[in-house]
């Protein structure tokens, strides 16, 4: 059965296509999270956390693939649940943001890489689930 | 303009209602994430990972309030973005699990605290995304 989502918001961000973000720009990359004005009260107490997950749906990705190649390895290919390569079944992003304010519906954040006008589903506080000690990330320690 | 998903699968649990779980027996909860057939080759290398973050959606969810009281919080009132409540406009879960093992598409997971039969969107490797030194968690804090 479908899953239906009316989008709560979307970013406002410098970015308008893939190809103007980099890892290394998006780190520096200043812009915002505008929700409806319905949800203001939704809000409240999130600019007392550092960072916010924010959960986009990647409207410009038209097709899936089940395996992808990481950049930088040339000989590794990894299913794609393995990876967070746009290219998914569901294109659902979550991205890790910086709160740098809030005022009235408008989250001003930094670190984004998402594009101008891509739709918001959801926000959550960001808290690390895992500690040190218990962790591997496979692929992506090489 | 609204977004549809079709899942790609579902969580097996022996929780059956949210009565079942608390946050100790979640902790030690064994269950399986099975994907559709035709995901397997998407699940490659995943294994390798020591946790995965699944997406899902909480169909059991009808109503979204916008604060939230947290659970042991008796004069504390937040907003819904700045709690991980599953009353949320659209009720996406993300929860992260320790990954036990894969079989074709049955991957097995541990520290379950989702209902059997919820419907999985997606999955990702869980990789931290900010160093400790950099976060603060908020109301979470007290």
């Amino acid at each position: 059965m479908d899953v239906t989502y009316t989008p709560i918001g979307h970013v406002r961000s410098p970015h308008d296509s893939p190809a103007d973000v980099t890892r290394e720009n998006a780190r520096e990359t200043t812009g915002e999270i505008v929700l409806e004005d319905a949800y203001e009260a939704g809000l409240e107490g999130l600019e007392e956390f550092s960072h916010v997950v924010v959960f986009t749906h990647l409207d410009e990705v038209e097709e899936h693939r089940l395996t992808s190649r990481p950049p930088h390895a040339t000989d590794l290919e990894v299913g794609v649940f393995a990876t967070r390569s746009p290219h998914r079944p569901n294109p659902i992003a979550q991205t890790v943001l910086e709160v740098r304010g809030l005022e009235g519906t408008t989250l001003t954040v930094r670190g984004l890489d998402l594009l101008d006008g891509t739709p918001v589903l959801d926000l959550k506080p960001y808290v690390p689930a895992v500690d040190d000690d218990e962790l591997s990330i496979g692929w992506l320690e090489s």
